[in-house]
């Protein structure tokens, strides 16, 4: 890919894209270098167990799916576990195996649509911005809302960083 | 603004300046929130102090100015301490109050030029790269890099949130 052949738009797209990518494959490399017993440790004493920020990631991807316009939630039940609520030991989680599952097909399916989108497409309104809104404030769109998950997501891995193995 | 006058480039450059403003807004909040004695605490036993995080983004900020472009460092003396080395309590650090200015001043001036630049000049390579390789890579500019930092300052955001007061 060169200047000559990529267009202003599909070089601020490609950023945003790349961001989003960058923070997927960061979070996966540390879940995937963590076992199923290190997932239901506590990052640090008193704080939040691995397998919920998993949990929590996951369902936050999830919503993303009808917020972007892409269609139905997968995985709508995560959000009393890991959405609504804080982590709770007591509480009945999905098998980690699972929840790893659940994590790739819902950044596959968003990548894969990620990549297809013009420039006009990632440009887009959200579905949490309505069309009143979205005339006043047109950067409320669906580039703006990749970024800000891939921040929470940076958010999470500052915290996983200390997640012992 | 409205889409009638905004064009596809100024939308793109405005979710990638509000994504790096509301980061900065969000950190300063916390870091105000903050006693002097507070930020000589550690974040949770054992990991940085919050005054560690505060020269470190201070540091890693003040390395944009030559990385875009923008003129020479304004605290490179910060190095050793925030980013060289890892935290020290037995180092001797600038006191808290010339911490906290040193964060406002460098970002007051980053935020100001991000804020004058026109789409082509967010699009221009970042100084890290050679031009050889920019002409391979044309992301690699100064766009994303702000993006990339401003997922830095969330990264040490979900550290600091378990400071407790």
């Amino acid at each position: 890919m060169t200047t000559a052949t990529t267009t202003q738009q599909e070089l601020f797209v490609l950023s945003g894209l790349i961001t989003w990518e960058q923070a997927i494959k960061r979070a996966t490399a540390l879940f995937d270098g963590l076992s199923d017993e290190d997932l239901n440790k506590e990052i640090v004493p008193g704080k939040n167990r691995v397998v919920y920020l998993l949990g929590h990631l996951t369902a936050v991807h999830d919503r993303m799916l009808p917020l972007l316009g892409l269609g139905e939630r997968l995985y709508p039940h995560l959000d009393e576990l890991f959405v609504t609520n804080p982590d709770n030991p007591a509480a009945s989680f999905p098998p980690a195996s699972q929840l790893r599952e659940f994590w790739t097909t819902v950044n596959q399916q968003l990548t894969s649509r990620f990549r297809s989108w013009t420039p006009e497409e990632w440009l887009q309104k959200h579905t949490a911005v309505s069309d009143e809104d979205f005339a006043k404030e047109p950067h409320r769109n669906r580039f703006s809302l990749v970024i800000n998950r891939a921040g929470h997501i940076q958010y999470h891995l500052g915290q996983l960083a200390w997640a012992k193995k």
